[in-house]
């Protein structure tokens, strides 16, 4: 504490990432990384950005990373919209477009990075509980408020709901911006954009999407949001009053080729969703249940093993999961997914552990 | 325009940076890059970095990098706070340490960002204005106020003050924070640092700096700030409620190496400083009067030409220097310092542009 910290600073709880342990020989399933690594195309193209040149400034608005990710997904480069990570484009989302008179409704169980952007810009918030099997009911955000969020497929869960229901939500959430957080969307869940496209594009949609995930990048730290040119907009001014350039020269080149290699995360996303569609199977033999899962993670937990005793029995493996100690999903754990091998580990130390206790 | 930004993203006014024109065979002093690139231990570092490991997050305190910088200056890691640029750590610092009851005080003539984080934040401010010859007079802010901050030399006149200056306003100023911005202080001015170190460390100043100048790596996005370890946490408890991991592992590894080669620093920046010297004394035979400057960048101005006729005609010879369209100071060209070469091309133009009209 400080008595020269703005008096909100005092009030703040701020965000706690996964850990990211420096323990040797570790299975880290606990930030929902691909465990295959980026598109071998981005990484020749950051090598051969590595010159004198890292003494000028990158392009503040970053237009061919823009045009690529227009390119791949059907929109115009207006349409585009940049951070250092997703994190950051929520960040200029939150104070930009849902700081509102009318509070932000949101999941009470959901990516939890959300309440935390609120408390930092003085904004109100209203959660709506996930229904009985821990789905988001899109029937039950209500109207007028000030906008509403919410990560498709959800974050911790891992369920998706179809396009068809954010469609329908949209028709009925006029008065506020609908953002749909697509961080996880590669391994599964229909995506929103193509509702993007064209003169039909909604006014008031906008999607988020991040590299640190299907694209294996998160050591770059890129992410972007996609919409009507209008918010785009809204957005670019509050980034030129925040930081000019949030992306630096590497990490723009990094990218451009990275979202080119759509084979490289078709292939990559593929094998993730089969050893997710495996673990799922063998844990349920071993009594776990598995909330359905479209993400690269999944959410399991054991009707007979509390789930802060099993996230301890395997940070004592050297496998380290995510644990929430939160109301309702306190017995859970978050499993990233792994390679085979790092399932089939996982999965030993599990076995080893059910039994015993 | 839409109807759903928040209210207050109609009202701002975005920072304008210099331009990154794509023109080839183009003299680029607009943006008070470093001529000599960055370290080549830097680029070695990056390189290395280069690998599969980029799908993992990167240490979201940056420990290392704050230990490098630290061990730099003589200070403890707690005492250091990192940034994506130092844009975004003046952000947080607005947002974080300078919004208060009490409006923050700035020079009328300074870096231009400053009013624009106030208009994002919703904080008031109050311009103080320079003396009769440019230069920051530190008598002439007043109490109470909500934090001061100013760049030490300050922009875009690169005039310095001497840290005894600072220590006596420090003196007066103890109920809010004394922010010094110090992205130019390497070619030539007193840092403020030395005041930080060891139990001595006051409790409310805070000095900032960038990598993004003398270290030559304005393309991969590194700004940090130092002072006592409380404000820092504050200044922690923002960033982590902000974005997790600004800084990729490209960026990390690349500061630590750039950081660590002060020999480089030092070469170039002395380089630097004598084409400064040589710069102002040609320029003088040619009319031109200039500030006297600290900085890696000249303020400039001829009697009888008007600067704006001045950067056009520089410009059409594919020469780029900042002009700002700004009250008593819309006749100066801020000139960075280039190369020799480019400073002879500068010269050259500049005299046939005098000499014609």
């Amino acid at each position: 504490m400080s008595r020269f910290w703005n008096p909100v600073v005092q009030t703040l709880t701020p965000y706690t990432p996964g850990e990211q342990p420096q323990m040797a020989r570790l299975v880290k399933l606990n930030t929902n990384e691909s465990p295959y690594g980026p598109s071998p195309k981005a990484l020749t193209a950051i090598s051969q950005q590595i010159n004198e040149d890292l003494r000028l400034y990158p392009d503040p608005g970053g237009a061919a990373l823009k045009k690529a990710i227009a390119d791949l997904h059907g929109l115009d480069p207006k349409q585009v919209f940049l951070g250092n990570g997703s994190d950051e484009v929520l960040a200029h989302v939150f104070l930009g477009l849902l700081k509102q008179a009318q509070p932000v409704q949101f999941p009470d169980i959901t990516y939890s990075f959300y309440p935390v952007y609120c408390k930092l810009f003085g904004m109100e918030y209203q959660t709506i509980p996930l229904g009985p099997d821990f789905e988001v009911d899109t029937r039950d955000f209500t109207f007028p408020n000030g906008g509403i969020i919410f990560p498709n497929p959800n974050a911790p869960t891992g369920r998706a709901i179809p396009r068809a229901e954010i469609e329908a939500l949209l028709a009925k959430n006029t008065a506020s911006v609908l953002v749909i957080d697509e961080a996880y969307v590669d391994y599964g869940t229909e995506s929103c954009i193509p509702l993007l496209r064209g003169s039909a594009c909604p006014e008031n949609l906008l999607v988020v999407h991040t590299l640190s995930k299907s694209r294996a990048l998160a050591g770059l730290r890129v992410g972007f949001a996609v919409g009507h040119p209008t918010l785009i907009e809204g957005l670019e001014r509050v980034k030129n009053s925040f930081n000019s350039y949030p992306l630096g020269k590497l990490a723009q080149v990094g990218a451009i080729a990275a979202v080119e290699d759509q084979a490289h995360l078709e292939a990559t996303s593929a094998k993730v969703i089969k050893t997710r569609e495996r673990l799922v199977k063998e844990l349920e033999s071993l009594g776990f249940a598995t909330l359905p899962s479209t993400a690269n993670f999944i959410f399991t937990q054991h009707p007979k093993h509390a789930g802060a005793t099993l996230y301890q029995a395997l940070r004592d493996r050297g496998i380290i999961v995510r644990h929430f100690k939160l109301p309702r999903i306190d017995n859970f754990l978050r499993i990233t997914i792994g390679t085979d091998e790092q399932s089939n580990e996982l999965l030993t130390a599990l076995k080893e552990i059910v039994s015993k206790a």
